[in-house]
């Protein structure tokens, strides 16, 4: 079963991928500027006003398509607005979620500035977000399924220090309509946090199952 | 028991806020702008210019004092790059918690698009990263005394739509170096997000305790 989404060529996806991904690392590049910055009070003010000038043009037209777009060659959705793994999303780090073919899904990423919670570590939510959606990913088969989070329980080991990590996820098993699924957060040392998920299938969907 | 921060004034405290609300302000519309803009190709690269020619301006100086400070009225921190809170970090929507007489604290905050797991919902890790943090606001006395998130489970009920939204913890029980928490994300209709935790005051502040 799957839903029905507007195709996108291989041709378009990549122009777009090529437009829109150097501008969301600028913004990005710009989060964490804005975090760390010690300039002067006016020079605050200028770069406000820069970024202000900067919003309205980019506001001077909105994107109307399709919210969710499906890739024509791969069949893989298109999600570029996610915070986890957004494209076009300068909140998501943003994950690149890779799945094998015994149904695991992995993805290698590097947190900075923008992401810490306690000194040199990685807040705690956003090792939940991370979860959350590495482990909504594996149970939806890389959201091709539609599954949502019923519940989910992360066990933190210890603090996950900012810098390249990894995220794992795999289903334990399943039950009906129900995913069970498990996974976790690594950096160089081993696991920092542990996660299990129950993912549910929306009623809409059980009867085109 | 208190961590030893630096103190910042009050007025310096207002100085600040006052220059650095409303640049993150802007940077978050921007973040927005950027995910929903429909304008032509030479519009975005121009964009990407110019947001790199203001990050370049606040890279200039990088601010070198304390990462976290405490009010000297307050005597609350001060964390202005958290992601969850942070009044100078761009993902933070931020949240402003505030704490009641007896313990408990509570946000009122909006979620947009920048947000946005399923259509018109919340991504349930964002979720995730509100209770995580309002959960460890209540569990650390607001942030003042040092307790660590051990594990969290999050139920989510139904769908949390984006919009205005509230977000709500309490302490349930402490256990020697373990506090329980509890709490729940609500719309307009009631709970759509439960959570519990159990908060650990770690080993260097047990002595000092």
């Amino acid at each position: 079963m799957r839903e029905s989404f507007a195709e996108i060529s291989a041709d378009e996806h990549d122009r777009l991928h090529a437009l829109y991904g150097p501008l969301t690392t600028a913004v990005r590049k710009l989060v964490d500027a804005s975090i760390r910055t010690g300039v002067d009070d006016q020079v605050i003010r200028d770069a406000q006003a820069a970024i202000e000038a900067v919003t309205a043009t980019l506001e001077s037209r909105q994107y109307e398509g399709p919210r969710t777009l499906r890739h024509a060659v791969t069949g893989r959705p298109v999600v570029w607005a996610d915070p986890a793994i957004g494209l076009r999303n300068a909140i998501a780090p943003p994950l690149d979620v890779q799945h094998t073919e015994d149904g695991r899904c992995w993805t290698e990423f590097t947190l900075g500035a923008r992401y810490e919670g306690p000194p040199d570590r990685v807040h705690g939510g956003i090792c939940a977000l991370v979860l959350d959606h590495v482990l909504g990913e594996v149970a939806s088969e890389g959201l091709v399924k539609p599954r949502f989070t019923g519940t989910l329980t992360l066990k933190y080991l210890r603090g996950t220090p900012l810098g390249p990590l990894r995220a794992e996820a795999w289903i334990d098993r399943t039950e009906g309509v129900k995913a069970f699924a498990r996974g976790r957060i690594l950096d160089a040392e081993g696991v920092t946090v542990e996660a299990e998920g129950i993912f549910v299938m929306p009623a809409w969907a059980r009867e085109a199952g």
